[in-house]
């Protein structure tokens, strides 16, 4: 009986730290974690749903992470009714789709319709086109009219993202109308920020926050405190602009309008947190050379989505020694031009990646325009020059007393120079010529930045020797 | 007077389209910059109260940086007690403290009054010493204390960022009369999102939801629906601690609370989505080599501050070279191992940074913990080999025809093989390490994977060359 009393422990431990499952570097405890195993093995309902209820959505996601894949499904099928499937908004997409794969449509169609739409639109959209039909041939008619016109919207557009649940109000009503009416109507949204001003055909008007509904007296109507949408979201817009918005304009929650101006959803700041997070890490992964990578994608995935951006290193890099066969006699006659080029590569690659990861930065929050483009060039220009000059002082030194050789440490000092100012260059110019012809700088700069400094580097220098000394 | 004619147009044309200032590109249009700018020459305050005034604080940011130094601080004396300061918050520090430092402190007394306590803050903290205890000195007592307090709180935490307005009720009040309260009081923040309860002491008790007030009677006890604040901040906390909570328990509003548990602030969501940005930004420079860079930072402080990182790279790259240096006498004999060992090089070192970027993003979101660290190991592992496996073929292939050397192409297949799956454990365990140890894996696991991935892909491939030719 010593597991059970263990188990007792760890789950009145989680109750008294106010359910706090997580340790101090944010990891959930093992302890929680054993015990949740424990109760799962022992198919222990009472208990799981003593403990894992009360979970918020996130913290059941992260717990569903840590889980083995078959504990995962287990742990779905113990809880039954009482597991939150918003928790799989919240777990990578291998995993909600091992999970969502083993459920019958009839049970996911029953989960679905205790989401919100947003939450009911993102566990299904990533079905494939039959057993979605299925599930939504299940649901109630205003449900699955909800949900097939946020489908109906492409991915990854405000549309997709938005809630369909909101408070609309016509603008003759008075406030006092309208808090009687959220007091008696039980069909309000779980949570909302604002409420919306609407016409008889659903044209949006305007909208009012409700800290300005709470200060303002019963007897003023509607249209006398309601603020014009000026950021009302087409929901055709793509979810990184409209997240581009609410940061601009410091919005919680934004009408969602169709074609014709009519309000057919409300996008909230917690979706846009997500999308933000997502954007930021698409432009970190990009720039590493990884694509739309999870980390728990299987061996073949992640090996295949790398293969093409090795491909073209590869081409890349055969370039580069292409430059360097062109010299192969001046090496042959001084091996010490060997030895001493893969620094001048690199130290242009590193310049070059610094100049580019700065202009990328720049170019996805718009911070580099035409304004300031002739400023920042002129300005990274004089920065490769000056770090040029200083580290080639320094290489030279070092080489030319290595090699007990000052012309080598004047020539490498020469090509430092010439490769700094190219890759300060590239690393400004690629990413702004790839933006202007609408490519993403984020995914090809790197490649091309460290071709040119690669190429030049290796080039200028043995290129160099061989003038100096008179070889090849 | 054609000058005057156009400016009018410009500006009519700004108005027409609800202020729309942007063009199709989110680029401030040039006409709209022409006609400001124009306006600043000729000190035309009518024009610039009418088409400045109603900007946005962000909108007001973008024009102040697209605008040239002198005409900011035209621009800033022209409007008088009309220039929003809080558009000072959305502007880059170099900026900022151009404006600022030209103001003198009177003047910035008088502005920082008009300001959220958040702003006030953001913009005296990088005041120095001296100025901030001038200005505070200037201030209407019960502001000083709030500021002083906020100020007082480390750099970066949840205190520095909070804003000091909020609106608080006992328990034991019912819902028409904190409604009643707040129809009256004048002296309410301009926006809010929830009310905190607390006793006598300041010492919070929980918190209600706006929407959760609108819905309820009046004659409903505040007591009976607030929540538990389960996600109070202390006020010490670190601001990316801080945005994590908001992130995971999707949060509008949270309560900064002291060491003592009483209220202090209010953290709001548009504070915690600029931080999710200068993070999300952060992690990025970092792994570009960039420390804390700004756009608008001139030569001399960026040459400055990319310098360290090319020094490290410096050292890297002469140990590299030592690498190489012990196998010159078997490069002399065969000058093809010359041409040939970058791409073994360069091949590893796309492969080690794919890695160590998802690694490195996987340990900021904290996807990354011990209960898949093991399964994220061999994963990486395997696709070093089956990558490795895959470029070994290709690879000696065409080195093998290149040079006619059917035996090269089989060492640099095998260096290859090697060398890749050096990079798969470098760019996985390096930044694990890092982590472990406290020491921010985005900033240093560049520079020590591709170290790895240099002197590996050197040694291996010349080792092999000689032991494979019997050279050197």
């Amino acid at each position: 009986m010593a597991e059970v009393g263990e188990d007792a422990t760890a789950g009145e431990e989680a109750q008294r730290e106010g359910a706090d499952i997580y340790n101090e570097e944010g990891v959930i405890r093992a302890s929680f974690l054993a015990h949740i195993g424990a109760a799962i093995a022992d198919r222990d309902t009472v208990t799981l749903k003593r403990d894992v209820s009360d979970l918020h959505q996130s913290e059941l996601g992260d717990l569903l992470e840590a889980l083995m894949p078959d504990q995962r499904r287990a742990l779905v099928d113990l809880m039954g009714a009482d597991f939150d499937f918003s928790a799989l908004t919240e777990v990578d997409e291998a995993i909600r789709m091992e999970i969502v794969d083993a459920m019958p449509n009839a049970q996911i169609a029953q989960a679905v319709q205790e989401l919100d739409s947003d939450d009911a639109v993102y566990i299904l959209e990533d079905l494939d086109e039959a057993d979605q039909e299925e599930i939504l041939a299940q649901l109630p008619f205003t449900e699955r009219i909800r949900l097939r016109r946020s489908l109906d919207y492409p991915e990854e557009t405000a549309g997709r993202r938005m809630q369909t649940e909101f408070v609309a109000v016509p603008p003759f009503w008075t406030v006092g109308q309208t808090i009687d009416y959220m007091r008696e109507d039980q069909n309000l949204p779980e949570n909302f920020y604002q409420i919306f001003v609407i016409d008889p055909t659903f044209k949006l008007l305007g909208a009012v926050d409700l800290d300005r509904i709470l200060r303002t007296q019963r007897a003023v109507k509607i249209e006398e405190v309601m603020h014009e949408t000026r950021h009302a979201i087409p929901a055709t817009m793509d979810q990184e602009e409209a997240a581009r918005e609410f940061e601009q304009y410091d919005l919680l929650s934004a009408a969602v309008v169709d074609e014709n101006e009519r309000l057919v959803g409300v996008l909230t700041i917690d979706d846009v947190v997500d999308v933000i997070q997502q954007e930021a890490e698409e432009d970190l992964l990009r720039m590493g050379g990884v694509g739309d990578e999870e980390l728990s994608d299987t061996v073949r995935a992640t090996s295949r989505s790398r293969t093409p951006w090795l491909l073209v290193n590869l081409g890349t890099a055969f370039l580069s020694a292409s430059v360097i066969g062109l010299f192969d006699a001046t090496i042959e006659q001084m091996v010490a031009l060997a030895v001493l080029m893969p620094i001048v590569a690199s130290m242009g690659g590193n310049a070059g990646t610094q100049t580019m990861t700065v202009t990328v930065r720049a170019l996805a929050t718009r911070d580099l325009d035409i304004y300031n483009a002739g400023r920042i060039i002129r300005r990274e220009a004089a920065v490769g020059l000056i770090n040029g000059v200083v580290f080639a002082i320094l290489i030279g030194l070092v080489a030319g007393l290595w090699f007990q050789n000052p012309g080598l440490g004047a020539v490498i000092a020469l090509a430092m120079v010439i490769n700094m100012m190219a890759a300060a260059l590239g690393g400004i110019l690629i990413p702004l010529l790839l933006d202007k012809f609408g490519a993403d700088p984020a995914i090809a700069s790197s490649v091309f930045v460290t071709m040119v400094t690669d190429v030049i580097g290796f080039f200028s220098f043995l290129g160099l020797a061989s003038l100096w000394f008179g070889l090849g």
